[in-house]
């Protein structure tokens, strides 16, 4: 499921800059329009939820800095933290080898899960 | 997208166990009987790739201790490192308050990603 886009940019030397334009039209969006998100806490590493995004959000949430994803049970955009105050700022976004998957680290003001715990992985 | 089961053991009291079968059940497998998964290096939080399991992959990732995802480009059952060497050992599962994410916590040998890097997000 690799993307030529992907795969073609790959061997760049770190630090090359590409446009961010082709970059998120390259994103391996779902037939839905969305991308799995991964969201970890900057510094102590703590995978706090997985949610996805679309384009929308996406873009939100790089002009604002405040991570925003798409709500797929109530089908709107979901600024994380708008109503319980536990937001989530982010630090920065990381995109994987083949588009497919966002990982934003972030810096999570209050608990991640809606439960009320730090994250949402409790069951083990 | 809270699903009732998961909904309903919440309020457990830590170290309440529950039935292996059930939760698999349970847990918000997709059309096309898949669920997400993050896999992280157990102890650095490095979080290393995003992939897919079904219910087969998840049965033989918790019966050999071998991380083991469903590749939907080739449609086909990957355990992870096979042809590379670069065995993902789990750890830990844990699965998320919605039961429709995996975390996989992990022991990796090598690089996690396929482009030789130790993980899959080198994109920022």
């Amino acid at each position: 499921m690799t993307r030529a886009y992907f795969q073609q940019i790959e061997p760049s030397p770190q630090g090359t800059e590409f446009s961010k334009d082709d970059f998120l039209e390259q994103l391996a969006w779902t037939r839905d329009g969305l991308i799995p998100v991964i969201t970890q806490q900057h510094d102590s590493g703590e995978v706090l939820m997985m949610a996805w995004m679309n384009r929308e959000s996406l873009a939100l949430t790089l002009s604002t800095g405040w991570v925003t994803y798409w709500s797929r049970s109530r089908n709107k955009l979901w600024k994380k933290g708008e109503s319980s105050g536990h937001l989530q700022r982010l630090i920065k976004l990381r995109i994987d080898c083949d588009g497919d998957t966002l990982l934003c680290l972030v810096d999570q003001d209050g608990a991640a899960c809606h439960t009320g715990r730090d994250n949402c992985f409790y069951f083990s």
